[in-house]
């Protein structure tokens, strides 16, 4: 048994389910607390300096020294399997080139999906498992990572592969959403609704088959999939048994957000563009609102409209996006600072997008994503006396100690 | 001996002066290069490689194997020495207060004068090494700290006691400024006339006296202290044997960039609102241009015109700003990345900045500031191969080691 002890502030969201609206700020805070883990699993919590009842069978102790404890973060959105960086793009964008005129010079995302083809699995986990130990560092715990730069059945199940590799024998949990609908590739240009069928007939039966994802989802954007065609690869996805998530309206509002409503998506993401029909919709669907800040933060764009969802009863879910294309962070300490300084989040709102709203949006509210007896101890202690500090000091790695399912891993 | 040897590539500014307008983006870059160090200084650097002519007479080696090597990083703008944090603003400020709002109620940067006086120098001394350390593991060799939350001959001494200690026992150069004329405390309320001319008659006197600062420095704004005000400030200093710096046009243009050249002050700082006429002045007096982008973030403001400068011919360098009101964060790396995200600056501008330029905005640039034969061995390994990929990968530390004075520090 582990026994956390001299936690100042013991601050979590409470329940296993979106928080959305008011619910969005509602954090329990306990004084002085403690919190007692057996096999990986939260046995007791107790407050105001009083000690859990088996406390004293406890054979490892770390002491809080009074410090914040919150539950490990969950990153709901990343692209983080990916051969190559695309750095050397920089010169070319800062002499203003666009997306097109990047692509045209063998940049762009295209360049991602060669490098990650032509990666071994080994290479692609490798690398992938660098990035999810610093990623625990930074008090994450649980990660989505997407597929979407195979684009062809032999990669798009190799990048799958090494979501199911990490999980198993990485430090932090992962969980694999099936993204083939990410770009159109050059094999199938202008050809988007066969590759669409093609998805559907050959690579999705394999995944379900093997059981390499539990979401698919889609890239519905202006010349990219449209809106017909993100439905078709969603509801095939349903039909086969995953559940659904969709990168909506992160340039033009097309209606992707609308379509998470109707479609009944778990959660739609970036909708940095969706206005008041798509929210409407997302409202009514129950859907959640993955919000990438450092996106909006790394191509100069506007910010996604967090208080206005939140005004509107969606639960808003913070994730950071990492991709070597439109986001190279991985840093989700850093997106909850912008979601903060950008958004206008209250720090307990913070705390529930990246905690219970991203644990709802993987699909795992059930395990994790609140400090709750019963709930597996996934606990970072931060080197901070409350949440406010948290995001304020940006650029700072502020966690002190994580705990994956009762145990130290940093 | 030190013997740092195959440096993938090895890019350094080259010249002990200000870069300013193409010279800006001028970087020696060396493939397979290494560098040969004696007693704390530069003896040989070799490229293609070549082996320096003593390399084997080196009793330590380290194997960059294939990373970039720069200049150890130089942070020329930091408020590091203060009491408390402001982090309990937020919920005021989500509320809407300004800053006068949160002043009433308490807050604002008069809290952290109360807090830092409160603090005795040995707490102020452990919490600023703390700083300094953690700068150091960004790959920072040198650090600007002006005082400034003292506001009183006792509290700004203290403060510049602190900086004198970090500099005599820390892993890193610290150049102390005395910004005596950061605001008017409580007791001068309405009067600031007579704060200038005590700080002039008891505080700078007793400051140069006992050597606790190099650099004399005013926040010229509108409603804290105003051109004649800082001028007379400035003045004093430079008499008495300080070099001059000043924060100019943060928030209002009132004429703090057009005193900076007129006066000639080392650099003006930053900046956001800096319209041709200060420019003008500025370029022709010679002043360097310290900007601070993370302060532009945090406070949701414009950016600098860092572009405009350039073209100017003004040399930019980049700070972190680190302080517990307007900008918490220390890491500039971060500040580095936004000089290419949101100044638009390219890799070699940016790493101008925060070397060369940012070594005579702090009068080192005979020193340090270049990787060059006859110059201290301050020297960064990254891990990353290329200074595009150090700035494109926002929110992660790059830094591999860290070398001071030819030691390994980290």
């Amino acid at each position: 048994m582990l026994l956390i002890k001299n936690i100042g502030t013991l601050q979590t969201p409470v329940g296993s389910f979106a928080h959305g609206g008011e619910k969005q700020g509602e954090n329990l805070k306990l004084s002085n607390a403690a919190i007692l883990v057996e096999n990986g699993i939260i046995k007791e919590i107790t407050s105001e300096g009083e000690l859990p009842q088996n406390a004293a069978l406890a054979d490892a102790v770390i002491d809080a020294e009074g410090r914040l404890v919150t539950p490990g973060l969950i990153d709901c959105h990343t692209h983080m399997v990916f051969g190559g960086y695309r750095q050397r793009e920089i010169p070319l964008k800062l002499k203003g080139a666009g997306y097109l005129d990047i692509l045209k010079a063998g940049g762009g995302i295209l360049d991602t999906v060669k490098r990650t083809r032509e990666a071994s699995k080994e290479a692609l986990f490798e690398k992938s498992m660098a990035f999810l130990y610093e990623m625990l560092s930074l008090g994450v715990t649980t990660v989505e990572s997407k597929s979407g730069y195979g684009l062809d059945y032999e990669n798009e199940i190799k990048q799958l592969e090494v979501n199911k590799m990490m999980d198993e024998k990485g430090p932090s949990e992962v969980v694999s959403t099936f993204l083939g609908a990410h770009a159109i590739p050059d094999e199938y240009k202008g050809r988007g609704d066969e590759y669409i069928d093609m998805l559907c007939q050959k690579v999705l039966p394999e995944v379900v088959k093997r059981g390499l994802a539990e979401y698919i989802d889609v890239f519905c954007e202006d010349g990219v999939f449209d809106v017909k065609q993100s439905e078709k690869f969603l509801k095939a996805g349903i039909d086969a048994g995953l559940k659904a998530r969709i990168h909506a309206d992160e340039i033009e509002e097309i209606g992707g957000a609308v379509l998470s409503g109707e479609i009944g998506a778990v959660s739609a993401e970036h909708l940095i563009a969706t206005g008041e029909r798509g929210m409407a919709s997302m409202a009514k669907g129950g859907v959640i609102a993955d919000l990438l800040p450092a996106t909006s933060f790394y191509l100069n764009k506007t910010f996604a409209p967090a208080r206005r969802m939140i005004e509107l009863g969606i639960p808003v879910a913070i994730a950071s996006d990492f991709n070597p294309g439109s986001c190279p962070s991985l840093n989700l300490q850093l997106a909850m600072s912008m979601g903060y300084i950008k958004y206008h989040m209250t720090p307990e709102e913070v705390l529930s997008a990246v905690t219970v709203n991203a644990a709802c949006s993987v699909g795992r509210e059930e395990k994790i994503g609140t400090l709750e007896v019963g709930k597996q101890a996934d606990i970072v202690i931060w080197d901070a006396p409350d949440m406010e500090m948290l995001v304020y000091r940006f650029g700072s790695n502020m966690a002190k100690a994580v705990i994956k399912k009762g145990e130290v891993v940093r």
